[in-house]
């Protein structure tokens, strides 16, 4: 036997951290960050809060609100904490809204800047909801005499509201995780202080050991229509590992959600998506969600030079009518136009010498980076039985690390595989993720961006997500794309250079 | 760039592949099997017949009903092909059942050998079910004129059904996938030939691509009572990629299958799990099943010398409440008593020095090994963050290869890696898989069998269970034992071989 298999978790990189900070994709100056809390648009500016842990470990605990502000959810400047760990506390995931009329009687009146906060205090394994309101915009909190907390069942598993007015009902909803019993309850409210029961959601889905973090929103069908959406993180026991996200289609009524019966969609096919959060105070059609770019399993592990957490980049919203019969979210990178400048637009036509490159172009290693491509693939018979051909995306470097994506003709299957990669190694790493694109072979349309240590991946127009961690030991600098046992048709093939919005030591 | 990233898909081994061959696992003397098909016990002796493609390059392809014979489950012996492709097409997956008293008419009088197999004829993208019958205890199939197909939809997605007689409502039930519908059809029959459309099911659960291989069993609740499951294995698109199965529990009454309102269960955590069959002619309390250690995602190109396909050892099915209140399907391996020869029980106190193993075994490389383990594992102040104290299972060899396995006491969480075995290498061969136990920290109970190129593990007396395929390049034999940031307390520690049932070159 040689040597020991508990192996070093994070390898030493020789070349530093610094090509692993993102250069669009929120991340904490320094510290710990998971879940996106209280975004929000006030009529101006986005803002976002997240679960923020300052210590210099980058790791989990005494967690407070971390705030930042940007008028493009890109451009991102930060704002003092906004909500602190108190003796009532930690300040848990939660959310922020606008009482336009003053519903709560909070404010001196109405106004377009009386912002709220509903979030779990946790204390010594008891969770309740708490209501903070800020008179500065947003900046910071305050949480009023003798209300809070707003919302107590007596729960230690008991979190994460997030509450929207419904128009129909005129009333707040709240939906906030029963975690460990699986359920999501629904609450209404005339005045964000007293919440009357109204329905539980659940068990339904996956259900793994907690479901965390709930979203309903109502969001536009592509081609006319909407439709509730109920989305529900669940942390650990997701079926690819750890943490995951799914969602419902369906029905509600300003007091139950009702499921279509379509089945279980999950929201991203990769390892390191969750605790999506709406943002709050944008029409249906400008539905927009952000989620945290992590997983439990070794989030606090992950290399890091005084930092960890990632957030996607912000992801439009929508419902496609899909192969199955059913209704799919859909997810659009928003507002990334005037951030592309367009590095190589290479025409190629499909190779069919085995093992050389389509092409090979230099990526640059300062920016992030976006790649997008449509392609149609035939097998030739040159392929091995069960397989089909194939085309692979190799981002490399010369110490001869590769990140691979790959899309297989036959079984209409995408694959990322990040385990060729060698700054990190973990048990729950997982390298390989997999996901089936439909019944159907037609044009492939991908959209990859690379920024830092994340890699996000949209396929066929926002309806299929890989999200997933990449820590490279020295930067990506090679992009080669193969043919295999194929003819590939390219209708389009980009690659972009990112403008940085955010700058981070 | 260095060098090609479409890497080889087999890694030339240099000892041969005779030591992936299982011992006791089925698996066809040559050629190419996938799911298990017809499993009957006639009174006497156990019918394993099976998808099968008898070429010599071992892939998918001209399938007919390859077919073994067993007293006990385990001593197989191979009997000639029983259903072969026709002019009517390929002779897809199916059951078989004993006509005890003639419902049919097919036979000369009710008889314990009126054996009756019905399965899916495929040609021209057409799938109906067919019926033959054999008269000389089930080795050879004649389909009877005028009667085929005894179900047709006029479908290019119905397949695989199965079927059973439901006392209660005095008839014969057939459940059969709308594959790509999504919908497991439910039809009635008295006398086998004739079928009426009674039910649909679905979509419910995850969809993938395709459901296939339906099964409906009343199993035997832990404690007392009784309950349906209805399993579907999915393919491509299951959460882990590819192929797997899920499970619904609820109430079947002869008509309809209406789930409880539990969620949703995987039936397995690792990717080489599928198309499980129940078996016919045993009572409840023996209810067995067995399935197809695979997945379609790279089936056809693991390592081969002749022959690929390996089915699960025999799992006795039942039920147990749980944590989440609801009931989990449990699965023990049955029959394996008579089997074991043990190896060692070694009596180990946990050790606090880092990266020494608590134990080194040598294990046997002609034989299948058998580790039974029950431990408590508490987490020691230097466990990192976000992790706890982790007991790691390492089998590995002289050539360095490892295959782990290993308990995180934090988060209750399992892992299997064979990202550490050199004999194959796939995009889509995902190398870490993860189970979460449930939420509260207790003793940890494994079974761990290991047989050629098979790895079945089930934790918690048989509630949560990760399989897995292992292409170790040479053989695996040593085993260590480590615990790190962390104190162990064994209650069981048994090492066994399990004699060979069965001899394959």
């Amino acid at each position: 036997m040689s040597g020991s298999p508990v192996r070093p978790t994070t390898h030493v990189a020789r070349h530093g951290l610094g090509h692993l900070r993102p250069k669009l994709h929120f991340s904490p100056s320094a510290g710990f960050m998971n879940d996106p809390n209280g975004l929000l648009h006030d009529g101006e500016r986005y803002h976002l809060y997240y679960q923020f842990a300052p210590g210099p470990l980058a790791v989990h605990g005494h967690i407070c609100w971390g705030h930042a502000l940007a008028e493009d959810l890109y451009h991102w400047h930060d704002a003092p904490t906004a909500i602190r760990e108190t003796a009532d506390g930690q300040a848990f995931s939660g959310c922020a809204l606008i009482d336009h009329r003053n519903d709560s009687g909070l404010f001196a009146g109405p106004g377009p800047q009386n912002i709220v906060a509903i979030y779990t205090r946790h204390r010594d394994g008891r969770q309740n909801q708490w209501l903070a309101i800020s008179q500065d915009g947003g900046l910071d909190f305050e949480e009023p005499a003798g209300i809070n907390p707003v919302l107590d069942i007596g729960s230690d598993s008991f979190r994460d509201p997030k509450v929207f007015f419904h128009a129909p009902s005129g009333r707040w909803i709240m939906v906030v995780a029963l975690a460990r019993a699986h359920r999501i309850g629904f609450y209404g409210s005339g005045d964000l202080l007293h919440w009357q029961a109204l329905s539980e959601f659940g068990p339904e889905g996956m259900l793994g050991i907690d479901y965390e973090c709930p979203n309903l929103v109502e969001l536009d069908i592509e081609g006319g229509g909407r439709r509730w959406v109920l989305i529900i993180s669940i942390n650990p026991g997701a079926p690819q590992g750890g943490s995951g996200s799914q969602y419902f289609v369906g029905d509600f009524d300003g007091e139950r959600f009702v499921p279509d019966p379509q089945g279980l969609r999950l929201l991203d096919a990769g390892k390191d998506h969750y605790a999506i959060q709406v943002v709050e105070g944008l029409p249906s059609d400008q539905a927009t969600g952000i989620g945290w770019l992590g997983n439990w399993q070794y989030c606090q592990e992950v290399p890091s030079e005084g930092w960890r957490g990632v957030m996607t980049l912000p992801r439009g919203l929508g419902l496609r009518r899909d192969w199955m019969g059913g209704l799919s979210l859909v997810q659009h990178v928003r507002g990334l136009e005037p951030l592309r400048v367009p590095i190589a637009r290479p025409r190629i036509d499909s190779s069919l010498m085995p093992d050389q490159p389509l092409t090979d172009l230099d990526l640059p290693v300062d920016a992030a980076v976006e790649l997008l491509l449509r392609f149609h693939l035939e097998s030739l018979p040159t392929a091995p039985p069960g397989r089909g051909g194939r085309l692979v995306l190799c981002f490399g470097n010369a110490q001869g690390e590769r990140l691979e994506i790959g899309y297989d003709a036959a079984s209409h299957q995408l694959w990322t595989d990040r385990g060729e990669l060698r700054g990190f190694s973990h048990p729950f790493f997982s390298q390989r993720s997999a996901i089936a694109l439909g019944p159907d072979r037609r044009e492939v349309r991908l959209q990859l961006i690379i920024d830092g240590c994340s890699l996000e991946m949209l396929a066929q127009d926002g309806e299929y997500s890989m999200s997933s961690m990449i820590y490279p030991a020295a930067p990506l600098d090679r992009l080669a794309i193969y043919v295999e046992a194929g003819q590939a048709g390219f209708g389009q093939l980009e690659l972009n250079r990112l403008q940085s919005t955010l700058t981070r030591s």
